[in-house]
């Protein structure tokens, strides 16, 4: 158990607040990382419809998952070995009957049948089938959205979470050290992730690594105009740039890490330029952040910074992290863009990433931060500049 | 591009195949590796809404995804720039809008509004959000179910997919060799963990390695008996087992592996004996294979083999793997389970686990491999064995 029972129970006193304020009196979560918000259970097995299920009155929520992951809950879970509910296995992939049909016959069996109850409508996983299953086990159609709930709950970090991200960002600059080294002309782009990919797991000599939410984004060449593409078998070229998006992951808490290399000393006048512009530019977002801004204002100091140069950039620049599983270390909730509402507190936490992407190349930068009392901390610290590899 | 054009539209006359036997004019595509084996597109943007649209008569499908992801496409897939259509990038995340009822208005502005829709109702990330909010932009909820239709059509597959499946498992062979050097008391686990996902990523010479769709799963002691569960940064201990799950990953084509190590020269009595039972009745199984057999068939073989040791298995023992992308490296399509009616067929491919796990303990040897014209060919070729490390 990585954090005190305290913990936890605080966590489900906030997401039941949550859930009062929009009326529900039982909410089936699906998100793999609120479900271990919520009861601390974490293992590979979300590739299988697993669920927690949070009522308004008993101490400990309910998690239901594949017979065969129950144990995994014994191992890493808090809530006692009657919270834990095995399905059976051959409700896996079979076209007449689902698991999520059993979490709704299982509900009705528990008396919750006729309770007003949430879902996650657009969480990682909850797919249509689950929902018209869930509807089948319950008969019954009227659900409604809890999608997010956990998650805004989850925005502001205690101090027990905010130094797993410290680890995290110091998991992540040896990541970035090692991708500085292992890049170079001639090698593999394979066998410079694989040692990147090294130094994200070995972590830290006193606290070791957790797999990232996502592989790392390393395009080179003209395709470092495309900000998802991974790595291929081809050797690095040189005169070339490289994006370098990775992240240091520490028991689940993220703190992810963009940089940009040029192998060469000659980089074209361009790209340095666009380097230079795009690191003021973000140097001059973190500066002015204060807790009480909306996302948007904080957009808006990046929009009008880089606009001095005659720079734009119509992608969101950032958005709240922490604990996460596959395919997103982000928490979906708010983003570092014109308009959004959402206002600051002190250590929520958030990766901004400028990054700028032409149609034949491009140049991002980012750091993961808290937001403090009177301005922010980087989890990692790490130049911020455009990195020459000769 | 990794297939040749011809290979592709051959895949896509399958699939319209598949289309017309279920009476549908256009399919959306929502699973990223089904996206993949359509188009060719590569890349870690599964995490924002993407999909494929394919239509009975034109000869590309559509990509639909984050504008910023359409030069992934320019760089990875076969079909032509004018189809791959972005979405602004201030549809994701936000309450009032979404990815989806873009691309059902798109539908509608492509003139097929009117069509028979299928779509991948329990495809990871085909959410339920994603569902309304496509039923919105079309303007109707008269969709059907056109989930694992491609899936199905992956089943066989071509020369080219089973080359890349060997190499596969012959990086898998190089990550287990790794596994069995690295594991040892007193080392880590995460830093056994960083050795073998170092090996799969650098795969061979000849050969680079790609992300598998899981991460190695490694549970030690008492914790070997739940399956799924992946590392922690404690040392491993003397004369405790540890199960070894993971996979040779070569351009998003998997070869799983799995088997089991004892950190001792005397290992437990049940556990070498339920080691030797248990391999004996994989071996079984995989001599007996043929095509033209069920998929339950097999699992019979299974069943009586190791029944007469006593042992009883109620998870099914395999599934058909492939191309993936995570959560998981199966296709959902069948399962070496009682009953189940699926015919085998020549290079139809498979990992079969043989996965003994009780409350304290569990073993577990696997081969990933292709149904050939008279029995299997594995991809990878390592004893099968509890493996004693000292």
């Amino acid at each position: 158990m990585h954090f005190p029972r305290e913990e936890f129970l605080e966590r489900i006193r906030k997401v039941r607040a949550a859930m009062q304020a929009r009326e529900l009196e039982l909410l089936v979560v699906a998100d793999p990382a609120n479900i271990h918000y919520l009861t601390g259970y974490d293992g590979w097995s979300f590739y299988t419809p697993q669920v927690v299920l949070l009522d308004l009155e008993e101490e400990q929520p309910t998690w239901i998952g594949r017979i065969i992951d129950r144990n995994g809950g014994r191992h890493t879970a808090w809530i006692d070995e009657d919270h834990l509910i095995g399905y059976p296995d051959t409700l896996i992939h079979v076209a007449d009957n689902h698991p999520l049909r059993f979490v709704g016959e299982w509900i009705r069996g528990r008396g919750w049948g006729g309770r007003r109850i949430g879902v996650e409508k657009d969480a990682y996983y909850y797919t249509v089938r689950w929902h018209e299953e869930l509807q089948r086990g319950l008969g019954r159609g009227d659900l409604h959205d809890g999608d997010l709930l956990v998650n805004h709950v989850r925005a502001v970090k205690s101090e027990r979470e905010i130094d797993l991200m410290r680890e995290a960002g110091r998991i992540a600059e040896k990541a970035m050290q090692t991708a500085l080294e292992a890049v170079r002309p001639g090698v593999r782009e394979c066998d410079a992730v694989a040692e990147i990919t090294r130094a994200e797991i070995r972590g830290l000599p006193e606290a070791g690594g957790d797999y990232p939410a996502i592989v790392p984004m390393m395009p080179t060449g003209a395709k470092t105009s495309a900000a998802h593409l991974t790595w291929t078998d081809e050797p690095y070229r040189a005169d070339q740039p490289v994006n370098l998006e990775l992240a240091g992951c520490r028991l689940r808490y993220h703190s992810p890490l963009a940089r940009t290399a040029y192998l060469g000393s000659q980089p074209p006048a361009a790209l340095a330029e666009l380097a230079d512009r795009t690191v003021e530019g973000l140097n001059t977002t973190l500066d002015a952040i204060r807790p009480g801004m909306t996302c948007g204002e904080v957009e808006g100091v990046w929009r009008e910074s880089i606009a001095r140069f005659g720079l734009k950039k119509e992608s969101r620049i950032g958005y709240p992290i922490g604990l996460s599983y596959p395919p997103d270390w982000g928490e979906r909730t708010k983003s570092f863009r014109p308009g959004d509402p959402n206002v600051l507190a002190p250590n929520m936490t958030f990766h901004m990433i400028a990054g700028m992407w032409f149609d034949d190349y491009g140049f991002e930068c980012s750091e993961a931060f808290r937001v403090t009392d009177s301005g922010v901390e980087t989890f990692a610290d790490f130049p911020r500049q455009l990195f020459l590899l000769e």
